[in-house]
């Protein structure tokens, strides 16, 4: 048997974990990874807490080191840029950090190129110097940049622009080292991916609470050495920052693969196994698109790398796997307060068109009568069938098991009646007897009869 | 139409929600509750943490006060003791603290008599005073003996007679307060109902490192004067103790449902609307038997009373509501370890004839590079089919959503392959990239696998 030659375009976690699982598929695979990082892999969902100090070094988030590869043996090539691919002859053009081209032939080629942080059109902004937090690099120029700033005066100003999961997580790390942080968002809400705006509002309020301005529906329009101009709801007003982060949101780079003639839309195209729409190329992470739940979506997310990358490289490698549809599950974790998500919120569901239910509930975490309880709100959407949708919860604590709960839910198709009938578990000191969620879906389900009648 | 007369006996959470929820159902019902309390409505589950003194007030614990039952225009009649059922004649008979004989007549009657604590035959118990943790009154009997005994010697000693649920959070109440504790369980292992072996370890250990003696498989013969022989497994020895508590399990209290020739079993026999063999006559929480995964259960837990309570008190008053299966979700916090378990265990599932596989998992509650992640172990146990049939789950945080996650995927007949296959929520300070439970899941996919060649 001849042995397959298994090419990698990216060394994030779609690369890797397509690289692992072909490993396990083919002991014998020729496997090339091709990287423009010149660290090891690293867990970028890790940064925000490098920055605030949580973690301690570098080192730590390096999740896939030197010996990693070795120990599977998967040729790791760094620093360098892929310039095309030639699907016909089966070929991948590189170029190394000395600008020598290169060339690498494969049998079967997986495209996990990633996303870039999106920039928006600010005036002046070409001659400020700014940050973005998509990469290694950029994160040691924020703390390095931080540190500097902030030895010279604490409590200098850091504006961000964006809203959403990185920005507000940058947002809570810049804070903790000493920063005056004020967010920027264009939308009308902060989390507009993630959350209905009821839900929003109580999460603007919390990161309110912890001393971080946030100003939504507001755009920068311009920069000019340290002084921005910020057209606000209330008119335009000026404001001075030392230190600039742009987290506007990413975009897959599709660019190889629409150059090489394999479909992309707003991503890669791919079906169930990752198949682009060209034979022998995969593609799987941030530059991926794929069904979700209200149609084709970019999840751009670590668990959807993980899973599509362990997809690619299993079929890749000659097995068999597929994934049916992704949810987005997402959390993150803002000070205290948990922030949690999956599959469509309501404002999403109508603007596609879909005739939706929402249900918010908020309780405690705990039995009314156990202290130390924490407020949870929970919102469940649905179709007019009484299918789950998607899910948003907000707490302090126990909120993890809870959104993966609603994701099995999703995947499994499983009724709104089939959540309201959990039979959960109950101890005064960690839970309510009734379960918020199940609370939420009778509420749903209550609004579905009146619809009914 | 006539009005509808509602007896319902027993005041605990099945007979509550039965109260309310036939309340929804018919605004003019006439429901009247007989109870033999002298408290009204009271958690049990939160007597411990009375002992303990994380809750301050026994008033704290009164979660459905006089105030309650007259807002919703349910007659409470208290300490009475029901005496015997007409079902014929549809009349209740019962005595009041006086002794005086009364009659209620009924056109429904609901039976929720609770359950009653198990006493083991020890040599010498009727000479000596002992605790049970059965009800508000044994609970202050235990606070006040408790209080005294501590304040002649700090460090007295409290003997426990059982391992499981009760008795080791009755343990860490008599702990928390200042006794010296030792737990006497019968069996071979703590939680036996719960966990199985491998499991109950790791429990076990924890419990001893926070100072709580246990012993397993060891059988308190006698007791005199306070010093107690134990038949242990290194053979025969003495004990004194200051303190004793008997927390030996419990029996659904079904003499008035036999005595009134109504199907009884180990509980009372009842269908999924908590219809007894009688017509008109329903049962719900402590004192019925339902359908569990594998086969008939009795499960004497809150979460069973409250919602076999709903579905009773819904078809009682002319609704409809049923239930499906009882699964016996259940978690509890020992110190700070959370303990959860739900359906069978794979000792129960070999015991009940059933071929099931089953596989554990450990990793940290967070990525691995995120401080202060803590250990989590995870069972599951499914059929040769690939259904799961159980959970059980032990770690320090984010145990309750995880247990609720396989509650429902047991519930709806979701696949290990599905749970192998969910889309988890990740972030670096709240979980693993990849869900414990899912990882789980894959092992008993490959164990099954490996199986069938």
């Amino acid at each position: 048997m001849m042995t397959v030659k298994l090419v990698i375009v990216g060394s994030g976690a779609g690369g890797v974990m397509a690289a692992v699982e072909a490993r396990k598929n083919d002991k014998d695979a020729d496997i090339v990874m091709l990287t423009k990082e010149k660290h090891f892999t690293y867990s970028p969902c890790a940064m925000p807490f490098l920055i605030g100090g949580e973690i301690k070094k570098e080192d730590d988030i390096i999740v896939f080191n030197e010996k990693f590869f070795s120990s599977m043996n998967i040729k790791l090539v760094r620093e360098v840029e892929v310039k095309s691919i030639n699907t016909a002859e089966k070929l991948v053009e590189y170029e190394d950090k000395e600008k020598n081209k290169k060339k690498e032939g494969y049998d079967r080629l997986i495209l996990a190129t990633g996303s870039y942080a999106f920039i928006p059109p600010i005036e002046g902004l070409d001659k400020e110097k700014f940050f973005t937090l998509k990469n290694l690099d950029g994160c040691e120029g924020i703390i390095s940049e931080s540190n500097r700033i902030l030895k010279e005066r604490s409590g200098a100003g850091a504006l961000i622009v964006g809203g959403g999961l990185i920005g507000l997580e940058g947002a809570f790390a810049l804070k903790k080292k000493g920063f005056n942080v004020l967010v920027v968002e264009a939308s009308p809400k902060i989390l507009p991916a993630m959350l209905d705006r009821e839900m929003t509002e109580k999460v603007k309020e919390y990161i309110e609470g912890q001393g971080i301005r946030v100003m939504t529906g507001s755009l920068l329009k311009r920069v000019e050495k340290g002084r921005a101009l910020i057209a606000a709801n209330q008119g335009d007003i000026n404001e001075d920052y030392d230190m600039l982060l742009i987290a506007a949101g990413t975009r897959p780079d599709t660019k190889l693969a629409r150059d090489a003639g394999i479909k992309v839309d707003r991503g890669i195209v791919v079906d169930g196994r990752m198949r682009t729409s060209v034979e022998d190329v995969y593609a799987c992470g941030d530059c991926a698109e794929f069904r979700g739940v209200l149609g084709e979506v970019t999840p751009m997310i670590g668990t959807f790398a993980f899973r599509s990358g362990k997809t690619a490289g299993a079929n890749a490698a000659g097995g068999e796997a597929s994934l049916d549809i992704a949810l987005n599950t997402a959390i993150t974790k803002l000070g205290g307060m948990m922030v949690a998500s999956v599959g469509a919120t309501g404002e999403a569901a109508e603007k596609g068109g879909i005739n939706a239910v929402s249900s918010s509930f908020t309780s405690s975490s705990r039995s009314e009568y156990y202290p130390g309880g924490t407020p949870m709100t929970v919102r469940l959407v649905c179709t007019k069938e009484g299918l789950l949708l998607g899910a948003q919860i907000i707490g302090f604590e126990e909120v993890l098991g809870r959104i993966n709960l609603m994701a099995l839910a999703i995947q499994n198709r499983i009724s709104i009646k089939d959540i309201s009938n959990l039979e959960n578990a109950y101890a005064p000191p960690l839970s309510p007897i009734d379960e918020p969620l199940s609370v939420a879906a009778g509420l749903c389900l209550k609004r579905l009869s009146l619809q009914l009648k």
